[in-house]
C-alpha cells in the first residue's frame, strides 16, 4: 500500500502516561505548585518544505512550526524572544491567554507593544492562568502567514483534574500555506486595484502537508500521484499512533490565514469537550467545523477494527475549495503505520452548507457550572462588517472605518495621554439603521481610521457583529472574530439584520465562553464580555488578509489602573519620544 | 526597423538650456545663494516591471527609481521620509555626500541611526556642499537590491562654473535586477550552506531593461526576439535625444547590487571629467568601467552621422556574464528615435581582462588644482579581504572578522559610552604577514564581530585594502570599497601582497579624490584620507550581498566633538533605553 514509515519519536500517545509519571516524580523533588518556565527563542527565516515545495518560513529556534509550549495552569512563562530577521520587526501573540495584569505581553504590534527590532530581545513574561488548548502566532503584518506560529498547551494545575478522562493525547495545529511569500501577498493585498491572494495551495497539520502528491491518491480521480515517503521528510505527515480500545484527547487549534476547516476522523465519532480554553457540555459529532483563531478538544475512542488505519482529514469550508484535503493517519498499533486506510478519506459537508455549520456552532454550550454572563449589559456596540473601496483599493471596514494601526502602541498612547497617538474621534457604536445588509452598499467608499472604543472599567459590553453583503452582489463571507484579553459569552447567532427584538434569542443560561466567534454570511452574532482587564485589546477578524485590509477595532479599559508599563514595550513612536524627552545626555 | 516611439517628456537634453534660463530667472526673484529644498517622500513596495517581468520594487512616491534630486552646491536638503512598508524598517544613504556636521543624516542603519519604523517619519537634513554626480539608496538589509535608489545631482553654486563646457546633459543611473525578491535573497545568502544569488537577470539603465526581448535582437544570434515597444512601458528604454554637433555631459552612477559594468556609446568617444563628485584631469576613452558605488561624468560630442542613431550599452565585467547587455538609444534629432542603429551594440572588453580594467583606473588623476593628500600618514590600517566559513555558512571577513551590525547605532553607543553597544575589542590593524594572498587560506574559519576602528581626530589614515584568494582555488573577486563621510585619495593599485616597499609607487602628486575604489583580484589598493569628520562611518564592499555576508568595517572619529545627536536618530536599542531611563512617567 503506502510508504509511510513509523517514526517512533511521533509515538507520543500511548507512552504519555509513563512520561507523566516520571514528570510528576521529578516535580515532587523540586517544587509544589506553579513554576516559572524559561524559554529562549530566536526568530529567523529559513528554507523549509512544509508541503514538498520548498519555500521560506519564519521559524523559531530552527523549527517550523515553532516549539510547542507545555505548561500548567498558574505557571509563569518567561520567553526571551530575539529577532533574527534582517529588516523586520516581530512580535508574538499568545492566543487565548488573557494577560491579566500583563497587557504589555499580549504581543500585538501597535496595540500592546512596539515591534521588536532586528537584533533586539524582548521578554514576554505572563501567567497562563487557565488550563486549555492555545497557540501563539505573529501579530505584525502578515507574519502569521509567513509561518510564525506554534502550540501552547496548558494542563490543569497540579492536583487538579480535567472534567473528562482520556488515556493519551495529540496536538493538531492546523494552518494553510501559500507558495507566494507573505511579503508579496501584503503588496498584492495593498495594491490598487487589490489583488486577492486566492485559496491556499496546501492545508497543513502540524506544519505538514502534501502538494505534489497525495496520501490518498488511489481513492481519488485527481491527477495527483500517491506520495512515496520515507517519513523523515519535512512534509511527511505526523502519524497518530493509538492503541485499540482507548480514549484519546485531540487538541485542535486553527491558525489558518484564511481557510475555515472541517475536521473528521474516518469512522470515529468525536466528543467535543473544550472550546478556546473553556470546557463545554460534551456533545458528539461525526465531523467538526473549526475557524481560524478557534481551538477545541475532542475525545475519541479507538473502537474500530484494529487491523486497519484511519484517515484524519481537514477540508475547506465556507469558500469554494481549490485546496486538496489535508490528511494524516490514525495508526492502530500494532498495525503498520504505513498501511493506508482501506476506504477513502472522510467526505466533508458541502463547502457552502451553512446550515450544517450553524448546526455545529449551535451545539456548543458551556459545561454545567461554568461562569454565567451578567444578565444585562451597560453598553451595546453594533459592528457592521463591510467590504469597501478607499481610493480604489479594496478594504474591509467596521462601521465604515478601515483600521490602519498607528506606529505608537495604543497602550502607551492612552496611558500617557498622547493626543497624536491615534484618532481622538471615538469610532461609532452603531451604524445607520436603514443599512440593507442583504445588498451591496449604495456608497461603497470607506475611510481609514484608528480610533479606540474606550470601555468603562468593569462594565458589561455587548457586541453585535453584523455581517453584510460584500462588494459583489449575493456575496457575504465568514469572518471569525477574535478578542484579545478576554473571553466572551456567545449569546446567539442570527440571520439577517439584528434588531432589539433579537435579544429574546440570547442564551443567558449556558452560553459558551470563547475568545473567537464566527459571523455567518448575512447573519449576526451577539457577544457579551466584562471589561475587567486593564489594557488595550485588539478585536478583529482572524483571517489575516482581512485584518491586513482593515477588519478590526481596538478596545481599551482601565488603563489608569496600570501602574507602570515596561519601557521596553513602548519605547518607540510618540511614547518613545516622550520617554526620551528632557533626558538627552550631553 | 524597431518600434521605439519618441516620448517628448524624455527629451531633456536640448531643452535644458531654456529650462535653466527660466529657472535662473525665478531664482533671481527669490533669493540669492543657497536654498533649503523640502521634499516629502513615502517609501512603499509596489508592483513594477523594470524589465518586462513584473515583480515588486521599493518605490518612493510611487516612482521607481526614486525621484531625482537636483540641488546646487551649498543647498540644504530637507527630506521627510515616511516609511510605508508593513513590517520593515528603512533608511536612505546619500551616497557621496560627506555629511559634514550631520553624521546622523548619513542613512546607515545601525551606524548613523536607528532604522525608521513602519509608519514613522524621519527628517534627513543636510548640506550638499560640493557639486557632483551622486545617488542615494537604501542601506538596511538588502533594500538597495529591492530597488530603493535614485539620483542626486548637485550643480555648482550660483555664479560658479564647471571647469568644462557642455550643451546638455543626461543622467544614467545603472543597476542590476534579480527576479527573486530581495527577502528571499537574504535568506539564501544567510543559509547554511550559503546559496549564492547568481548573476542578475537584467541590467537596468534608469530603472529600465529588457528581459523577454532585446532591443538589438537582429544583431545577435541569441534566441531573444526584437522588442516591440510603444515607449510607455515601464521597461521601455529612456532614449537620449541629442542635436548634432553639440557636447553633452553624461552623468553616470552605478548602484548595482553586484555587477561591475563597462559602458560605451557606439562610435562616440567619451572624455572623463568627474569621478565620485570630484573633478579629474580629462582623458578620452572608447568605453569605461564603472563599479558599484562609483559615479562619473563624461562628455561626448555628437559628431557622427546624424541620420543614424547609436547604442548606449552596459555590459558585465569581472564575473563571467550571464546577463544580456543593458541598452538604450542615442537619438540624433531629427532622426526618428524608433530608428535602430545600423550596427551592432558595442562589444565590451573580455569580462576577465583585468589589465584593461586596471588601465582605465590608472588613467584617473585629480584635475590640476585639486586638493593634494598629506605627504605622510599617522596610521596605516591593513585590511585583508577573505572569504570564509562561520559554522558552515559562507561569509566575507576583514582581517578575519565578519561584520554583523549591532542593533544600537554606533554613533550613539560611542557618544554615550555604552559598553555593550558593540565589541569593545578593537579590530586588528594588520593581518598575519605570512598570509599567502595567492592561495586559499589554510584555516578558512572566521568569526563574527562588530568592533570599531577608532581614529584620532584630524589624523591622516592610510588604508591598504588587500585582496586575496577566495575559498576556491584560483578565485579572487573584484570588490569596490566605499567610504562614508569622506573622500579619500587613491594612492596606488598594486599586484599581489602589499609590502612597505610598495609605498614608492604611491602617487602623492595628483591622486584622484574618490569615495569608492576597487580592489582587483589578487591585488591591493592604497587609500589615504584625513579623519576630520566627527561621526561613525561605514567602510565596506559596495556589492550588497558581500556586505550582507560581513564585508565591511566601521570607522569613528571626533565623536566627542558632536554636541547633540537628535534623539530621533538614536532612540532605539541601548541608546533608546539610556535616554528613557529614569524618565518613566507614572
Amino acid at each position: 500500500m503506502g510508504l509511510l514509515i513509523n517514526d517512533p519519536c511521533l509515538m507520543i500517545g500511548p507512552i504519555k502516561g509513563l512520561v507523566y509519571i516520571i514528570f510528576l516524580s521529578m516535580l515532587m523533588y523540586t517544587a509544589i505548585g506553579a513554576k516559572v518556565r524559561h524559554l529562549k527563542w530566536e526568530v529567523a527565516y529559513m528554507h523549509w518544505s512544509p508541503d514538498g515545495a520548498e519555500g521560506v518560513v519564519m521559524g523559531i529556534n530552527g523549527q517550523f512550526p515553532g516549539p510547542t509550549i507545555r505548561a500548567r495552569a498558574g505557571d509563569i512563562l518567561h520567553i526571551e524572544l530575539t529577532n533574527h530577521l534582517h529588516t523586520e520587526g516581530v512580535v508574538i501573540h499568545w492566543h487565548g491567554i488573557r494577560q491579566i495584569g500583563t497587557p504589555w505581553a499580549d504581543g500585538t504590534a501597535s496595540i500592546s507593544q512596539c515591534a521588536i527590532n532586528p537584533g533586539e530581545t524582548f521578554v514576554y513574561r505572563f501567567k497562563v492562568d487557565k488550563a486549555g488548548t492555545y497557540f501563539y502566532h505573529g501579530h505584525y503584518g502578515m507574519q502569521r502567514s509567513a509561518g510564525l506560529y506554534g502550540s501552547l498547551i496548558v494542563d490543569v494545575a497540579e492536583g487538579e483534574r480535567e472534567p473528562f478522562h482520556y488515556d493519551g493525547e495529540f496536538d493538531l495545529l492546523l494552518s494553510d500555506l501559500w507558495h507566494k511569500d507573505s511579503h508579496a501577498q501584503e503588496v498584492d493585498l495593498s495594491a490598487t486595484p487589490m489583488r486577492w491572494i486566492g485559496e491556499p495551495q496546501t492545508l497543513l497539520i502540524n506544519g505538514r502537508g502534501q502538494f505534489n502528491c497525495s496520501l490518498a491518491a488511489q481513492f481519488s480521480n485527481s491527477s495527483a500521484s500517491q506520495c512515496m515517503l520515507r517519513g523523515n521528510e519535512q512534509y511527511a505527515p505526523q502519524i497518530l499512533h493509538v492503541l485499540p480500545n482507548k480514549t484519546y484527547r485531540l487538541r485542535i487549534a486553527s491558525t489558518t490565514a484564511l481557510a475555515s476547516l472541517n475536521l473528521a476522523i474516518g469512522k470515529h465519532k468525536m466528543v467535543v469537550v473544550e472550546a478556546d480554553g473553556n470546557y463545554v457540555e460534551p456533545f458528539s459529532v461525526e465531523n467538526m467545523d473549526i475557524y481560524s483563531g478557534e481551538s477545541y478538544s475532542v475525545l475519541f475512542t479507538t473502537d474500530q477494527n484494529p487491523s486497519n488505519n484511519y484517515w484524519i482529514s481537514i477540508s475547506v469550508r465556507g469558500r469554494q475549495p481549490r485546496t486538496p484535503q489535508g490528511l494524516t493517519i490514525l495508526n492502530y498499533i500494532p498495525t503498520s503505520p504505513s498501511t493506508l486506510p482501506n476506504s477513502p478519506p472522510p467526505i466533508s459537508p458541502q463547502w457552502d452548507d451553512y446550515s450544517y455549520s450553524k448546526s455545529f456552532s449551535n451545539k456548543i454550550f458551556a459545561l454545567t457550572g461554568s461562569p454565567k454572563p451578567p444578565t444585562t449589559h451597560h453598553r451595546r456596540i453594533m459592528l457592521l462588517n463591510t467590504q469597501n473601496y478607499i481610493d480604489g483599493a479594496t478594504k474591509w471596514a467596521i462601521n465604515n472605518v478601515s483600521l490602519v494601526l498607528p506606529p505608537t502602541p495604543y497602550l502607551g498612547s492612552i496611558k500617557y495621554g498622547l493626543k497624536n497617538g491615534f484618532d481622538r474621534n471615538t469610532p461609532p457604536d452603531h451604524f445607520n439603521h436603514s443599512y440593507d445588509v442583504l445588498k451591496p452598499a449604495q456608497n461603497q467608499n470607506s475611510t481609514y481610521g484608528n480610533g479606540v472604543y474606550m470601555l468603562n472599567f468593569n462594565t458589561t459590553i455587548d457586541v453585535i457583529l453584523q455581517n453584510a453583503n460584500a462588494l459583489a452582489t449575493n456575496v457575504s463571507e465568514i469572518h471569525p472574530w477574535h478578542l484579545h484579553g478576554h473571553d466572551f459569552w456567545v449569546l446567539a447567532y442570527g440571520e439577517g439584520k439584528f434588531t432589539e427584538k433579537d435579544e429574546e434569542k440570547f442564551n443567558l443560561k449556558n452560553p459558551p465562553l470563547r475568545n473567537t466567534a464566527v459571523i455567518f454570511p448575512f447573519g449576526w452574532t451577539a457577544l457579551r464580555f466584562v471589561a475587567d482587564n486593564p489594557g488595550a485589546w485588539a478585536f478583529h477578524c482572524h483571517i489575516e488578509p482581512h485584518l491586513h485590509m482593515g477588519m478590526g477595532v481596538v478596545f481599551a479599559e482601565g488603563i489608569r489602573r496600570i501602574r507602570t508599563i515596561p519601557v521596553e514595550a513602548i519605547g518607540c513612536g510618540l511614547t518613545g519620544k516622550m520617554l526620551m524627552k528632557n533626558n538627552v545626555h550631553k
